[in-house]
């Protein structure tokens, strides 16, 4: 087994209205909001093919996640019992890397217009993958 | 924007009968294949509250890709044209993180065995996640 470090390289940023931890959706629910996903120059050959009204998985990275919590009370509500993070969608997890589905607008150079967005404005994208 | 490193840990291992990427589905499609999700003992905490029947979503991590490509032929067939990677799923992508839905079948201890592989023997697992 191969346990290296792993390095990510984010190749663009979540620009979103949503500003503070505590706007934003819970993940996993169908957010409605409307943002851009900009992605880095170096990558403009990668966009080939991409197309408004496309839908497209976006992993981002939870940058103010803790990576230390193993266990959260479900929903942040207290009065529940604890659970195990892998047993929920809580972004506080070792690896804090978020997965939603998101609609494709518009397509500005490298710049795309998407819908369906929770991620908090300044967020580091990780990749697009065309839904499956 | 901070763009700085980011690192992840493997949060365990994936075993699995497939043993080579020729024998690799494509990644999205359905795989039927059954292995273990070996989670580090560290990390134990983190599963409570999963339990078999239940469907999880799994990231890992593509170790064998090649990070550098930004174009690839659909399904690697030369006859078609190049397009971005990330108007595919192809593993060959800057962040190659895979994203896949598994049923838990059984839970020994630290060890999961699930149904719906797509991924090679000896993969880094990095995520555990509730299916939406």
């Amino acid at each position: 087994m191969e346990n290296d470090a792993i390095e990510l390289e984010p190749i663009g940023i979540i620009r979103s209205p949503l500003k503070d931890p505590s706007q934003a959706p819970k993940q996993g629910s169908e957010g409605a909001v409307e943002g851009w996903l900009e992605v880095d120059d170096h990558y403009r050959d990668a966009l080939l093919g991409l197309e408004p009204g496309r839908k497209v998985l976006i992993l981002y990275w939870l940058d103010r996640a803790d990576r230390s919590r193993l266990q959260v009370h479900p929903r942040g509500d207290t009065s529940r019992p604890l659970r195990g993070v892998f047993a929920t969608r809580s972004p506080h997890r070792p690896n804090p890397i978020a997965v939603e589905t998101v609609e494709i607008l518009e397509i500005q150079g490298t710049r795309l217009r998407v819908r369906g967005l929770d991620a908090l404005d300044g967020t580091p994208l990780l990749d697009i993958k065309i839904a499956a």
